[in-house]
């Protein structure tokens, strides 16, 4: 008689929702206990690890689909500011007891179509249950030419201060999505696109060979700009100085500002941009601009490096701005 | 004036508690967003993730040493019987709100020793807070040989199915920690060990250059032994058969089944023995066994490989033992 295999619950759910995903022969189909790569010849391996927590950093009724998705793009991000391209993630996930099929269903879309679209497949990972709320943690794995990555000390006194797309649209769609109603003056298609860019944020993959060929310094925007700028510049042994009149703004950010100016603050040091911020040397940036904009990502130059410490923001009528902590902190 | 950088909260944690632990060079002393590594030269990387969350997989009022050391143990496990050595480890780990400094402490020193131990430095991660239970995801990275990862497909009929160590123990010591009164007969020392196995397994590293001379198949048993070995000869399209009169037990397990034979049962299928499980062709078979007892880890060979499909269990009076599901699932 015997036992004969029966697959598990956890067995199908991987099967159907995340096998697909498996793309890369490294990935094993999810059939094995590893994932087994061939490392790239003349590259070095960048390896970064975000975890989000359902109500922390999405909401747990945010569009399943866009959970997936972020929950790469937060990774990618990372990858993309170190100059790297990605070779694959590994996801460990831990499901709430009521959580639906057709909520997996969805997730599993939204993940494996930026898989795809970004050509991160999936490697491998863990399901689990959790008696929380839902949490993602994803590994990114990326290559760059040896000795290439983009490091976030480097920054030199006269480098520009560098930032990709435009700033502070995630912090005020969180705000849209809390249901914010100072923000109702905005249109519906500016409360959507607000919506979306906190949801699903853009990482900045095309820039990531430009970051290679002519940044000092990199590192991703995720939370908030002058806490994150105060981190490069602190670690690079360099000060910084900014002017918020040359922050790159959406349509959405620049009408929000004109109906409550206090929003500057949400749009300086509210985190969730994962927008690229680099340090660039000053007679490089013209050829870096050029050749980002013509990959289809704006970048502005907003102010620059220089000796000492500490980071200085000019505000609209060139007055010094003073903040706190300047960066989300969990702690 | 500006903004000097201050420290915040999750900086200083990081650099208290976590940054000793990342003496690998590529983890950059946690100062940047990803960790750079060479991969090792003539290597394939062998990669694995497991998440673990409070009062699923360990208890929230476990030593919080404990918690650091089988976080990263069960990782290490996956990495032994993938015939790989480790090169180092990423923690994606969120922290109930009430967490004190005092866990922490005891958490990262807990798992510091053991990623000086077992030679697998911290090399990046993320800290984060949650609602709900403590959540460790943990990404482990290994190299082989090239070609020579040791795959969960690849028993063939004929080869042996052999285990390390003992099996049962941390199953009986997930009973002793929940206060199961029909094990009181025990002594205190084999409490004590059968709690130990449960909340400290033992990866067996020695094994993992073995398994890549000797075994066609090779995976950890996390999930309980009938239930893994189902996995792995469903995947290598055989049958097994074992014995449960050659089951390797500890004196603790023994005196157990004396007690009560139904324990049986939580030996065969109740998971968390983190031993290794694998096909070992029966002419290599000595010579592993020899090798393996060398390097301090006794195996035993409980059954053979056949072909056709499914896995029998001959229980001590030769009958077949008949199981459901086989092992554990969360789905």
């Amino acid at each position: 008689m015997g036992m004969k295999r029966q697959p598990s619950g956890e067995d199908k759910l991987i099967e159907r929702f995340f096998k697909p995903l498996a793309s890369h022969p490294g990935a094993l189909s999810l059939s094995d206990d590893a994932a087994c790569l061939t490392p790239p010849a003349g590259h070095d391996l960048v390896l970064t690890a975000d975890m989000i927590v359902a109500d922390v950093h999405f909401f747990a009724d945010d569009p399943a689909d866009t959970i997936g998705k972020k929950a790469l793009r937060v990774n990618l991000s990372d990858l993309a500011a170190k100059g790297a391209e990605p070779i694959g993630a590994l996801l460990a996930i831990s499901f709430p007891g009521a959580v639906e099929e057709k909520w997996i269903e969805a997730f599993s879309r939204g993940l494996g179509e930026d898989c795809a679209a970004f050509n991160c497949p999936l490697l491998g990972g863990d399901t689990t249950k959790t008696p929380g709320p839902l949490s993602i943690s994803i590994t990114a794995m990326g290559k760059v030419p040896s000795g290439k990555m983009v490091k976030r000390a480097g920054a030199k006194p006269g480098d520009l201060v560098v930032v990709s797309g435009t700033i502070g649209d995630g912090a005020l769609g969180l705000r849209v999505v809390k249901g914010d109603t100072a923000l109702a003056q905005l249109t519906y298609e500016q409360l959507d696109y607000l919506k979306t860019r906190y949801r699903v944020p853009e990482p900045r993959m095309a820039l990531a060979t430009l970051l290679r060929d002519h940044a000092n310094a990199a590192m991703d925007i995720s939370d908030g700009l002058v806490g994150d700028l105060a981190k490069l510049a602190h670690v690079s042994g360099a000060s910084a100085r900014i002017e918020t009149s040359k922050l790159p703004l959406s349509n959405a950010a620049y009408d929000a500002l004109e109906y409550a100016a206090g929003y500057l603050r949400d749009i300086l040091t509210g985190g969730d941009d994962y927008e690229v911020l680099a340090a660039i040397p000053a007679e490089r940036y013209p050829a870096f601009a050029e050749a980002a904009g013509k990959a289809g990502v704006p970048v502005a130059a907003i102010g620059s490096f220089g000796p000492g410490e500490g980071v200085t923001v000019l505000g609209p009528d060139n007055e010094e701005l003073a903040f706190g902590q300047g960066s989300y902190s969990h702690f």
